[in-house]
C-alpha cells in the first residue's frame, strides 16, 4: 500500500543525492563559466517567458474543468501541470549546471567526465519518475477514484504541450538560424562564440532535448499508469487498482540500481557503460515484476503482458539505433548517395525513414496481441507500464546527450583545446545513440500510452464495441489519420517561420555591432533567446488548440463512437509520422556527421555540401514534428476521456 | 437490363470514331516521324517485354484461383486482366500516334492541336469505360453472380500493378536518367535529342501516365462497380446489382456528351475548354441519375449517396490544383522559400503536401456520412460508383497531359522553332493541371473503391462487427498503417536503385560513342528504353508481392477481424501518404515552373538550382510512390476478398 510513495520519495531523496554529488565539482575556468552562465540565463529566461504564458492556459482550462466538471478534477489538473513543471524545472536547472562541470572534468579524461554528465541526466529521469508516482499517490490515497486522478494526467499533457511542441520550434528555430547565417554566409565554425545564435541554440537543447522529452515521458509514464488502474479497477477491482501503481515503483528501483552500473574505465567504451545501466535496469524490473506478481498471487499472464511491453520497447530503441546509426549501414548508405547531390540523399534518408517503421510496429502489434492473450484488456495497459517501468534510466541517458552536447560547446567556445574537445566529442557520440533509442522508446511509449488511455476511454463511455463499419467510426478514422499530418505541417512550417525572424536578427547583429566578426565586440545573445522565445510561444497556439479542440468537435457533432474511431486513426498514423520524421532524421543527422568524419570527401565536399541539406531537413522532423506528434495523440486520448460525460450529455448524436 | 453492353458498345464505337478522326492528320516532316517513331517503338518494346512478364503472372494465379477456388473464378480473372492490358494497349498505341500529330497541328495553332491532343485523350478514356462495362455485363449475364466478376476486378488489379507500379518505377528512372546526366553533367537541355535517355524519358510519359494512370482507373471502375453490385445484391435484391451498372453507362454517356465541349477558339483559353467538357458532363450525370433513380422508383437517398461521391471526386480534384497551380500562393511559396537554398524548398514543399491532406479527407469522411444517412452500406459503394461515373472524361483529361508533353518534346527534337513551342506549351500548361485534378480524383476514387471493397469483404465474410478494441483488429489496424509506409520505402528505393543503372548507361554512351555530343552520331535510344524496362519490372517484384500476400499472412495467421483492420488501416495511411505525396510533388514541380518562367531569379539562379532539388525530390513521390499506393489499397482488398473462403476454411483462428 505504502510502496508507491515510498519509492517516489527514495527517487527524490536520490535525485538530491546527485544534485550534491555535481554541485561540488569545479567549473573549470572563468571563461568557462561566464559562457555556462549565459546559458543558464538564456535558459531561465524561456522557462520563465513559457511559464507565464503556461500559467494563464492552466488558470482557463483549470477554471474550466471546475465549472464544466467537478472541482476535484481541476484541482489534480492544476497540481499535474505544477509536478510537471517543477520536474522540468529541477531537471533543466541540474542539466544546465552539469554542463561546465563535465567540460572542466574532461580536462581529466572520459572516465571523470562520464559519471558526472549522466548523473546530471540522472536528476531529470528521476524527477520524472519519482514526482510523477508522488502525484498520483496522493491523489489515489485523497479521492480514492483513479478517474480523478485522469486531471493530473492531463495537466502533465498541457505542460508537455508547451514542453515538447514549444521547445520543439524553439530548438529548431535557433539551430537552423545559427547555422544558415553564422556556417553558410559568414563561414565561422559551429558553436562559435561570435555568432548571436549560439547561445540560443545551445538553450535550445535544454529546453528541447532536457525539459521538453522529460515533460514528454512524464505525460506517458502518468497516463499509462492511470489508465492501467482505472481499468484494472474495472476487471479487478481495488487489487488492479494498486498492482500497475507498485509495478512502477518497483520500476523506479530497478531504474535507481541500473544507474550504479554506468561506470567506464579511461579508455573505456562510453556507450557500453549506459547500456549496461539501461539493460540491468530491464533485466531486474522483470525480475521484481515476476516475484511480485508471483507473491501476491496475481494471474501469471499480466507479468507476460507487462514483459511483452517492455520488450517492445527495446525492440523500437534498438531499431531506432540501427536505422539511425552511424555505424550501421542506413546512414552510410545515405552518406554514400549524398555524392551524387541533395535531391538523392533527401530521397534515400526519406525512404529509410519509411522502412524504419515496419519493424516497430510490427513489435507494437506483437505486443498488444501477447499481452492481451495473456490478460485481456488489462495486459494491454500493463504493456504500457511494462514499457514505461524503466523510464527513470531512459530520461536519465537521454538527458546525458544534451548535457555532453553543452559541454562540447562550452569546450569550443572557450578553447580548451583538441584533446578536450576530443573528450567532450566521444562522450557526445554515445549521446547521439542513446537520444536515439530514447526518441524510439518515446514514440513507442506514446503510442501504447495513447492505446491505453483509449481503452480506457471506450471503457468510461460505456462502449461495448466501436464497429469500424460503423460510418461514423469510419469518418472518424479517416478525419484521425488526417490530424497527425495537419500537426506536422503546422509545426514544420512554424519552424521555418520563426528560423526567418531569427535569420534576420543574427543578419541585423552581424550588420549593426561593428567588430563581431572580428571578435572585438560582444553579440546580444540575450535578443535571440528571445526572439526564438517569443515566436515558439506564439507558434504553438494554433497545433495546440488543434490537439485539443479536434476531438471535442467529433465527440460533440459525429457522437462517441467516432471520437473512438478519431483517437485510433491517430494513433496509428501518429506512430507511422512519428517513426519516419524520428529515424528520416536522426538518419540524415548522421550521415552527415559520418562525412565530417573523414568518409566520401570529408567536410566541404559535394557530399558534405548535399548531407547538410539532409540533415537541415531532417532537424524539424526530428526533433520538432516527430516528437510532438507523441503529444498529439495523448493529448486527444485524455481530452476525449475526460470530456466524455459532456459529450455523452450534450452531444448532438 | 440492355443499357451497360449497349452503353460500353456505343464507347467503343466513340474509340473507333476517335481513331480515324486522328489517324488521317498530318504526321508533320519525315524528322517529326522519325522522332514520333521511336517513342513508339520504345513504348511497343517495353509494353511486350511487360506482357511476357505479366503472361506469366497471370497464368501462375488464375492456375492457383481454379484449383483453389473455382475455374470461372479463374476465367474472369483472366479476361479482366486481357480487357485491361488491351485498354492500356489501344490507348496507349493511340497516344503514340497523337503526339506527332499534335506538333504537326501546333504549327497552324492551338485551336487546331487541341483538340486532336484531347482526342487522342479519349480514346484511352473510353477504352477504360467501354472495356471495363462490357466486361462486367459479359460476366454477369453469362452467371448471373457478381462475386464471380470479383475475378474480373482482380485481373485488372494485376495488370494496373504492372502498369502502374512498374510504369510508375519506368517512367522516374528515364527521367532522372536524363535529367542527371544530361541536364547537369553535359549542360545540354530537357529533350535534347544527343542525350541517349531522351526516347526512355518520353516513352515513360507514356507508359507511366497514360497506360499506368489508365489501369488504375480502369481498376477503381470495375472494383467499385462490382463492389456496389454485391452489396446491392445483399440489400435490395436483382434490382440493386442493376442499378449499379445502368448508373455507370449513364456516367459513360454523359462523358461522351462532355467531349464535344471541349473545344477552343484561336485565342482562347485551353484550361476552360478541357473544364466546361468535365463539368458539363457531372451535371449531366447528376441529371440522368436523377431521373433514372426517380423513374425506377428507388429511393431517393441513393441519388444523394452518388451525388456526394460526385462532389467528393470534384472537391478532390480542386484541391489537389490548389495545392499544385502554379497560379496559386501554395506552389508559389515554395519558389519563393527556394531562394533560401534547397533544404527549407524541401521542408516547405513537404508541409504543403502534409496541408494537402485535410480537406480531401474531410471530404471523403463527409461523403461517407451523407451516403449512409441517405442509402446505408450500399450509399457508400453508390458514391464510389458517383465518383467513378465521369472516369471516362478524366482519363481523356489525364491522358491529354503526356500527349501534349510528348508533343512539346517532338517540337523541340525537330527543332521547329519557338512560335510552335509555345503552342505546345501552352497545351502543356493545362495538362499539368488536368494531371494534377486527375491524380487528385484517381487517389480519392481508389480510396472509396478500396472502402467499398472492403465493406463488401466484411459483408461476404460474415462479419457482423468489426471491433477495433479487439486486439486482432488494432493489431492488424497498425500492419495495414506500416504497409503503405513500407510500400513507398520499396518504389521510392526502387526508383533510385533503377535510376543508378540509367545513369551509367547514359554516362557510358556519352563517353563510349564518339561525335554524340556534337550531335554527329547517333545515341542508342534502345539500350536506354531496355535498361529501364528490364530494371522496372525486376524491382516490382517486392512490392508487388507485398501487396499481394500481406492480407492473406494476417488473414490466415491472425484471422478475418484482423484482416479487416489490416484494410481499414492501410486504406487511411494509404490515402494520407497518396494525397501527400502526389500533391507535395506536384508543388514542388510546378514551382520550379514558376521560377523558370522567369520569377525569383529565373532559370539558373540559385533559387532554380534549389528548385531543381525539390522538383527532383518530387518526381518519384508523385509519380511512382503515391499512385502506386492507389493500387496497393485497392489490391489489397480484393485479394482479402477473393481468398476469404479460403481463409474462414484453412485460417489458424
Amino acid at each position: 500500500m505504502l510502496i508507491a510513495p515510498i519509492m517516489s520519495i527514495l527517487a527524490l531523496a536520490f535525485v538530491v543525492y546527485l544534485y550534491f554529488s555535481i554541485i561540488k565539482k569545479s567549473t573549470g575556468t572563468p571563461k568557462m563559466k561566464r559562457i555556462s552562465d549565459a546559458i543558464k540565463e538564456g535558459s531561465l529566461a524561456y522557462l520563465k517567458r513559457q511559464y507565464k504564458t503556461l500559467s494563464i492556459f492552466i488558470i482557463i482550462i483549470s477554471i474550466t474543468l471546475a465549472l464544466a466538471l467537478n472541482y476535484k478534477l481541476a484541482l489534480a489538473y492544476v497540481v499535474g501541470a505544477i509536478f510537471s513543471i517543477l520536474a522540468g524545472f529541477i531537471g533543466m536547472n541540474v542539466a544546465i549546471r552539469t554542463n561546465v562541470r563535465t567540460a572542466s572534468a574532461a580536462r581529466k579524461g572520459l572516465a571523470q567526465a562520464l559519471p558526472i554528465a549522466f548523473r546530471g541526466g540522472a536528476v531529470m529521469g528521476f524527477c520524472v519518475v519519482g514526482l510523477g508516482l508522488l502525484g498520483i499517490s496522493l491523489f489515489y490515497y485523497l479521492y480514492g477514484d483513479p478517474s480523478i486522478i485522469l486531471g493530473f494526467a492531463f495537466g502533465a499533457s498541457t505542460v508537455a504541450l508547451f514542453a515538447r511542441v514549444g521547445g520543439g520550434i524553439y530548438t529548431k528555430t535557433a539551430d537552423v538560424g545559427a547555422d544558415l547565417v553564422g556556417k553558410f554566409e559568414k563561414g565561422i565554425p559551429e558553436d562559435d562564440p561570435r555568432n548571436p545564435a549560439v547561445i540560443a541554440d545551445q538553450v535550445g537543447d535544454n529546453v528541447g532535448d532536457v525539459a521538453g522529452m522529460g515533460a514528454d515521458l512524464f505525460e506517458s509514464y502518468v497516463g499509462s499508469i492511470i489508465a492501467a488502474m482505472i481499468i484494472g479497477a474495472l476487471v479487478l477491482g481495488p487489487s488492479g487498482v494498486l498492482l500497475p501503481l507498485v509495478l512502477a515503483s518497483l520500476g523506479v528501483f530497478a531504474s535507481l540500481i541500473g544507474t550504479f552500473f554506468v561506470r567506464v574505465k579511461p579508455k573505456g567504451d562510453p556507450s557500453l557503460a549506459l547500456n549496461k545501466g539501461t539493460f540491468s535496469a530491464c533485466g531486474l524490473f522483470a525480475l521484481f515484476a515476476f516475484f511480485l506478481i508471483w507473491y501476491f498471487d496475481f494471474s501469471i499472464g499480466i507479468f507476460y503482458a507487462t514483459l511483452a511491453g517492455l520488450i517492445a520497447g527495446i525492440i523500437i530503441g534498438l531499431t531506432s539505433d540501427y536505422f539511425t546509426s552511424r555505424e550501421k549501414s542506413p546512414a552510410r548508405k545515405i552518406a554514400s548517395s549524398a555524392q551524387t547531390g541533395p535531391a538523392i540523399t533527401i530521397l534515400t534518408g526519406f525512404s529509410t525513414g519509411l522502412f524504419s517503421t515496419i519493424l516497430p510496429i510490427i513489435g507494437i502489434a506483437l505486443a498488444i496481441l501477447v499481452a492481451w492473450y495473456f490478460a485481456g484488456i488489462f495486459g494491454i495497459a500493463m504493456a504500457a507500464i511494462g514499457m514505461l517501468s524503466i523510464t527513470g534510466i531512459i530520461v536519465a541517458a537521454d538527458s546525458y546527450g544534451p548535457i555532453v552536447d553543452n559541454a562540447g560547446g562550452i569546450v569550443e567556445q572557450a578553447k580548451l583545446g583538441l584533446k578536450v574537445r576530443k573528450v567532450t566529442d566521444s562522450l557526445d557520440a554515445v549521446g547521439n545513440t542513446t537520444k536515439s533509442i530514447c526518441k524510439g522508446f518515446a514514440i513507442g511509449s506514446a503510442a501504447l500510452t495513447a492505446l491505453a488511455l483509449f481503452l480506457t476511454y471506450s471503457q468510461v463511455a460505456g462502449l461495448k464495441v466501436i464497429d469500424i463499419m460503423n460510418p461514423y467510426v469510419i469518418a472518424g478514422l479517416f478525419i484521425g489519420a488526417a490530424i497527425p499530418a495537419l500537426f506536422c505541417a503546422l509545426t514544420i512550417s512554424a519552424v521555418s517561420r520563426n528560423a526567418f525572424r531569427m535569420v534576420e536578427e543574427v543578419r541585423r547583429q552581424f550588420k549593426k555591432i561593428p567588430g563581431l566578426m572580428k571578435g572585438k565586440a560582444k553579440p546580444d545573445y540575450a535578443r535571440c533567446v528571445d526572439i526564438a522565445t517569443k515566436g515558439a510561444l506564439k507558434e504553438l497556439a494554433l497545433p495546440g488548440v488543434l490537439a485539443i479542440i479536434s476531438p471535442l468537435i467529433v465527440g460533440f457533432l459525429l457522437g462517441k463512437e467516432a471520437l473512438g474511431g478519431l483517437l485510433v486513426g491517430s494513433i496509428v498514423t501518429g506512430l507511422v509520422f512519428a517513426l519516419l520524421m524520428a529515424n528520416a532524421g536522426g538518419a540524415w543527422d548522421n550521415a552527415k556527421k559520418y562525412i565530417e568524419a573523414g568518409n566520401f570527401g570529408g567536410k566541404g565536399s559535394n557530399a558534405h555540401r548535399a548531407s547538410i541539406v539532409g540533415d537541415t531537413v531532417g532537424d524539424p522532423m526530428k526533433d520538432t514534428a516527430g516528437p510532438s506528434l507523441n503529444i498529439l495523440i495523448k493529448l486527444m486520448s485524455i481530452v476525449a476521456l475526460i470530456f466524455i460525460p459532456l459529450i455523452i450529455k450534450y452531444g448532438l448524436l
